[in-house]
């Protein structure tokens, strides 16, 4: 059961992250969701960069989804939950919530495929799967 | 019933758009994404520039969700077919499908709200609804 | 002397590309001047992707340098004048200039080297250079 | 003589950042340079974004200049040293130099100048010049 960690990770946003609205455009927070990921897998002593250069294993996205609640802005820090919700050899999928100093900035979900670097599925090796408790 | 519109546009992967995988990153699909829903309006004599600015009305996205069939590749054309599902006086909903030489892309939904330069939810002035149908 | 062509491009601003100050945000000029280069290097019948995919010739930034002189906006169209100030077998020079009807946004120029796929700097195969007239 | 701090600040590359040269794209070296420069401001007591919201200050990129050293990769953590080499009531000039481990990775310069939120040419409040010593 892969889902008893939630990683907290923190980012601030940046001036190249706004748009004329005068907040951070709605395709950043998928940038910030892979940050939250990337640390949550760095946290739990996976690192990706390894996996992809010495296993030729990548990550690739499947879907992803956004709920945008309230707007962030320049400057602001945000924080990053991630979790895995769900996984097993062949994918897996992270769950995010950013908040801004306790306000509800947006939720996100990610789903992932294993795949070579030929860019076809494949099954996690074992070394990895265990990290996340599958 | 808004649907009976759907529009094409296409646009050229940038390098810039690519990632280390060799493929295009994610959350650059929501970008495409904005560049279908301007021309969209665009071609419904929607103006959406003007919009916000002689009239203050923003378009706020509320939630935004992509599936990633086949990956999309530096320098490739990728067509965006672009239609209203849902549309009231208060918000309005986007689908998306990207492809490539007749090969699936991506198919995507952004979800809308309208709203005030003070961010706030408002309803959509006559003007602009009769072009969406409501 | 390869400056006898100059190539025009044009590309409209993405609400992406704008920050907070209701403009461009300065970063994005240089996805356009790839752009510029791209296209610049296409009109030549140098495939840029290609020398990339079958010779492993990629082309690495050496510098870049961006002049603002007047903001570009959201929806505005763009136009990109491309030329190549000066190529050798190591490295080529492009400088740019955008506007927009008339009126100047800004002016760039970038230095390129060619390297290998392992990132070592090398001589542009011959099918190339007599390209750029080198 | 406002030379006198140098801010070091440091970013983690993310996988957005990169490109399917597999290094940073040039462009992202621009916005490390705002976040450099963010910073340095933040440490002499000069917050960029009040100074926007309150005081309708603006700071405008006139120029932009990057040599690239050594390509940097995801995940890297790159060192951003960042001066002030030239301030005066209509612009500031900021130097920046990033680093990986000691590797030399990139230097900067960026010239803005103050600008009202109209977009025209301003000088400097006193509250503000006085942190750059000007």
């Amino acid at each position: 059961m892969p889902d008893s960690i939630t990683h907290m990770t923190s980012i601030r946003v940046r001036y190249a992250e706004t748009d004329q609205m005068g907040i951070v455009y709605y395709a950043n927070y998928l940038v910030w969701m892979e940050i939250g990921r990337v640390e949550y897998c760095r946290s739990i002593g996976f690192h990706y960069r390894e996996m992809e250069l010495e296993d030729g294993v990548l990550l690739a996205v499947a879907e992803s989804n956004c709920r945008y609640s309230s707007p962030a802005r320049y400057d602001e820090e945000i924080s990053i939950a991630t979790h895995v919700s769900e996984a097993n050899r062949r994918m897996v999928t992270f769950e995010y919530e950013m908040t801004c100093a306790g306000r509800k900035i947006a939720t996100g979900r990610t789903v992932h495929v294993f795949i070579s670097r030929a860019l076809r599925p494949i099954r996690l090796p074992d070394k990895y799967a265990a990290l996340f408790g599958i």
